[in-house]
């Protein structure tokens, strides 16, 4: 058997996560038990909640236990195959997490078809991120055409499939992204109406223009003060997919300054978790595939190098260093 | 025609609403025109919602102009009538407001059928509080039997009404209340399971020995600290149906302090207006008079003699001095 490289949580954060909250270590993998998979990953994802899982106390998942290995979505091609549904070669989705090699009975494993998406597009569009998108958009958002639906992080994994889903829908999109080349990216490439730099512009003034008609639909990923910008804006009767909170997740939290706009405006708010929805998953899926495949929905990636450079590359991510979809290759 | 008191808005307030804001008028009716009704009213309904009008800007429906009838909820019986409807004796539910006569072409008048229900409960119970309640339970809240539901000002027109159809539903029904008297009143009287009194309990401690399982669903009226303290001990998946939020109606606003506990439990708070679901009132009223008629649902009223009273109780119930329905008796 090879050996395994992995990393795993060192210790929690106390504020912002650091790289020595991080161990890589190696480790002789074990022999093949009959019925087993060994995976050498190709492909780790890197995604906001991660960071979530690192700290203590409650929340929606158990925390990230300390010195085992970081939790994940890989890519990964079959090895070696002691069970009779793979076979060597066999490309296969999986949550063997920060590491080079998984093994598995086949549970929480997902063969991969050939076709025309690359292999990373499974951890992203045609993945996790994508179905997440998927959801908030349409089972809490419910966009109509002629509706403006506002997304943060809109340059990311999740926030790019959300505007072009809205824009496919008949809704007019519009973004928040931190930078000009991000909101270049955002309304140039991934075809949004618009995308407000959130480091440059004021965000209330930016969205009074941006959104003449106001806001009916926004898909939240960050939170902080730039949820407080958008709640007065929101029309009667908008709705507010809860995705995530990254301004957060390492900091004191930003309240909600102004909860009388949830009444005034009749404001529907709904945190949600894509994984509790595995029955949608192939529905999306499958609707995200085929706007990859036909070119409706793009995106782009962010590469990291190497399994020793993941950590850098996932403080980078919470940073918003990356564009579209953060990932580790590692071979 | 006879001469009509009525009270109109003097001005708005600074902060607390006070006796000066309002001002007693009185003044002579015109003649009925043909197709026209002349109405005495009876019983003039005091709401919270009132004192969110009263306030300048935006809200969810316009301002109570200055200077006009406060707006309202009236009962009151057909004195004249030149409307081929409606004939002296008949009893009518109008928004008249805060007078003694009301002249009407019909229009948002209904009339009230003879019965067992005693004219103030269509102010109350079978009425628009009444249907708040029913609404944002049964249709935001959406109880299961065996869930824990908690309401915040319970011994309130609205609050009464969430406990006892949360019980109906075979739910735990936990209220909120100021005082012994109210709590008192909650539990013995309209059998909720239990009441905390925010003014000497803790109410983060005193929810979880009242809620030994989690909330599922939170009924809000007033906001403030109270949803503060609801929001940790939400259940994953509870639904908070915002219908209210005194607490911030005279005051700088309190902020929801960690939104995090909305993605972490998967909560949805949705914000509602009771008329905007006119569909449903037929259904929910019908459902409401059953109950009450049957002593299933029970209530109490707070009532002021006069209409030179009203602005008094209205202040008063702004403070939490009423137990029940608050209404004005005006004959």
């Amino acid at each position: 058997m090879p050996l395994n490289r992995r990393i795993v949580l060192a210790s929690r954060p106390q504020g912002e996560a650091r790289l020595e909250n991080f161990r890589l270590e190696t480790v002789a993998l074990p022999p093949l038990a009959d019925g087993q998979v060994l995976v050498r990953n190709l492909w780790l994802s890197l995604d906001p909640y991660m960071r979530m899982r690192m700290n203590e106390g409650r929340s929606y998942a158990a925390p990230q236990p300390i010195n085992e290995v970081m939790i994940g979505g890989t890519v990964g091609e079959v090895v070696e195959s002691r069970h009779p549904s793979y076979r060597p070669g066999d490309k296969v989705l999986a949550m063997f997490g920060w590491q080079e090699y998984g093994i598995s009975d086949g549970s929480g494993m997902r063969k991969l078809p050939d076709g025309p998406l690359p292999l990373s597009a499974y951890l992203g569009t045609v993945g996790m991120p994508g179905v997440t998108a998927w959801y908030g958009l349409n089972r809490i958002i419910e966009p109509k055409a002629g509706e403006t639906i506002l997304v943060s992080a809109a340059s990311g994994a999740v926030g790019g499939v959300v505007g072009q889903l809205a824009k496919l829908a008949g809704c007019r999109a519009v973004g928040i992204a931190g930078g000009p080349e991000k909101c270049r990216y955002v309304v140039e490439e991934l075809r949004f109406d618009a995308c407000i730099d959130y480091k440059s512009e004021d965000v209330a003034a930016a969205l009074a223009r941006a959104c003449p008609n106001g806001i009916d639909g926004y898909f939240e990923n960050v939170g902080g003060e730039i949820l407080n910008a958008v709640l007065p804006a929101m029309n009667a009767h908008g709705r507010i997919a809860l995705c995530g909170l990254i301004a957060n997740y390492e900091s004191e939290q930003v309240p909600i300054r102004q909860p009388r706009w949830l009444l005034v405006s009749r404001l529907k708010l709904q945190g949600f978790i894509v994984s509790e929805h595995m029955d949608l998953w192939p529905q999306a899926l499958k609707e995200l595939a085929d706007h990859v495949t036909a070119g409706r929905i793009r995106y782009r990636e962010t590469v990291a190098q190497g399994l020793e450079n993941a950590p850098a590359a996932f403080l980078g991510m919470l940073k918003g260093k990356n564009l579209g979809k953060q990932l580790v290759k590692l071979v």
